[in-house]
């Protein structure tokens, strides 16, 4: 399967089993033989997939280095780009050769930036190999590292060559890791394809991943060719982040994972998108049912008070107002401006009326 | 006096003396009172000009705050970056927030880096207090740093939010400095515009700078509007630049500035260009006159087969050919296409041809 972003600088995402090792085929019609190739990797994933993207792009006829970072996101700093950086320096890479990406976010954020500052810009194919990079991480453009002070904090929209993403390699990406993926690809269920979500409860959405991720990039895809810079409506994109950010961030971004911490704030956003007569009523509850049933969390030991605390030191969030994402209903999404304090407020409302209706049904 | 640059993001060069007191008023058309403004700087132009920009933008309503760095090339690294965006982060700079670069070409490049990088790119100031980056680097919207393998090898392109320029400031710009940013002055009167290489030659371009900058500014606008990505047109700029480059690099980025390899290509590339007939006949004798009369220099102690050698190296000259840019004559320019090993050639015929015509002479 194949899609088509129509960005600023249009490319295509490739997703098919197997398809890993035709990576050196698919490149070769955007580069002649001999041109230079660096695969940029971690320690976990290289170990698996290392050679056969190797070879793929060999048998292409490309000349093949690689730099192998430690896998963790302790490594998304600095002092690995720079490390990146001398790598191609050291080979001798023009504005004509190459980066590839194989790997999770992390390796896709990083390599990406390097692709984005290299020279002042050089091409580069992300090879996501994580369910959360497939679905979400390697569209989009954004790249970036973290700072001592904070994630992401520096980065570059980039878009790449081409996107190459193999399902089979999720067969060896430990379940922990496949579940927090999860909470994105419900996301896509939520904001725009209520049928990915119906998917998702019956299990279907399993039988075949491909077709999964395949539409959870075309959602992805609708969003990111609308607004590339991420200022209007890509920020639909942004369904239970506001919540699940500063959940992350609470955390100290260490023991609650992304697609969880977007989880628990999918939740919190329609319980107050239907407190506020936005959202459909009994939507919450679905959503609930089914984060349960894939083994997301649906609450954590912070509490909302403690969550809306953290918004206000966002840099997405700051200042009086703040953009949420609503749903009207399952599949379908809103943006809604809305004052700090009013948002303080009508959590408040909810709260209450929670503790009333257990009352009532004790 | 004002140019409108209309690249992909449209922005005005103000070019005024005296204007750095404005920048405040200036920048409040764009900003509302009370964002922060971070003035990036180096020591040796922060004592002299960082207390009255200041003033102007607090006295405008902005949160002022600096970060000064050593003056020289030798900070233009990826600590200097580091440190930069702690900055920010410590002073919890957001995107709507920006920073003022003010400095000479060093500043403007390592500042312009941290805005186009820090959130993914913020907003920046351009307020050039060189010769250099005034007629120069402040238009354009390259941006880079340097690695211990080379210069300016880490990048991006980002467009300032405008650009200020204060000619006052050459004042207190050592003499050499203001030598070295007239090489780029003579390449926009060979390249464009054959009446300010006549007033540098009469010796009028020196009565009014403000103009002098702004004719360099509006030469450079006709390329930079064109081809904001520096892949076609835009190429022109480099007249005098692949040997010049060249020659920098023989010396190891030290003893020979910027302005004066240029200088020297330049001429290399009018002989060059007169000995194919593409170039009127007289023309390097002129500009070799001129470069005398403003002190930069004509020759160096490298040769031209060293140099042409060390062109092979650079990344925008490697490969079997390579784009030259001659003068039809002084104010007018072509890019060239040319076979590596004909250029060789080229120049044998060229220096056999200056030992006759020296053999004729005695």
């Amino acid at each position: 399967m194949e899609i088509r972003i129509k960005t600023d600088k249009p490319y295509t995402v490739y997703i098919e089993n197997g398809i890993l090792e035709k990576t050196g085929e698919i490149i070769a019609q955007f580069r002649a033989k001999g041109t230079k190739v660096m695969i940029m990797s971690e320690t976990n994933v290289f170990r698996y997939y290392g050679t056969r993207l190797s070879e793929s792009l060999k048998k292409a006829g490309f000349n093949v280095s690689s730099y192998v970072f430690i896998a963790g996101e302790e490594s998304k700093n600095m002092k690995t780009v720079m490390e990146m950086y001398e790598a191609l320096t050291e080979n001798g890479f023009t504005r004509s050769d190459i980066i590839v990406n194989l790997g999770g976010g992390v390796t896709g954020d990083m390599g990406g930036f390097v692709a984005a500052t290299y020279l002042r810009g050089i091409d580069f194919v992300q090879v996501p190999t994580s369910l959360l990079s497939q679905v979400d991480a390697s569209v989009g453009g954004k790249t970036g590292i973290d700072l001592p002070s904070g994630k992401n904090l520096v980065g570059a929209f980039h878009q790449p060559l081409c996107v190459i993403c193999d399902p089979e390699t999720l067969k060896t990406l430990p379940k922990e890791y496949f579940i927090d993926g999860l909470g994105e690809v419900v996301k896509y269920g939520c904001i725009y394809d209520k049928e990915l979500f119906f998917d998702l409860e019956t299990g279907k959405a399993f039988k075949n991943m491909a077709e999964t991720i395949y539409r959870c990039v075309d959602a992805k895809r609708v969003y990111v060719e609308d607004d590339t810079k991420d200022t209007g409506r890509r920020m639909i994109l942004n369904f239970g982040h506001t919540f699940g950010h500063a959940l992350e961030k609470l955390h100290d971004f260490k023991e609650l994972s992304h697609g969880r911490a977007v989880a628990i704030g999918m939740l919190i956003a329609s319980e107050i998108g239907e407190s506020m007569n936005i959202t459909k009523k009994g939507t919450s509850e679905r959503i609930r049912a089914l984060l349960i049933d894939l083994g997301l969390p649906t609450q954590d030991k912070f509490t909302l008070d403690d969550i809306l605390d953290a918004t206000a030191l966002d840099k997405k969030t700051f200042g009086r107002n703040i953009n949420l994402i609503f749903l009207n209903e399952i599949g379908s999404s809103l943006i809604h401006k809305i004052e700090r304090n009013y948002l303080i407020l009508r959590c408040k409302i909810m709260q209450q009326q929670k503790i009333r209706n257990n009352i009532e049904k004790n």
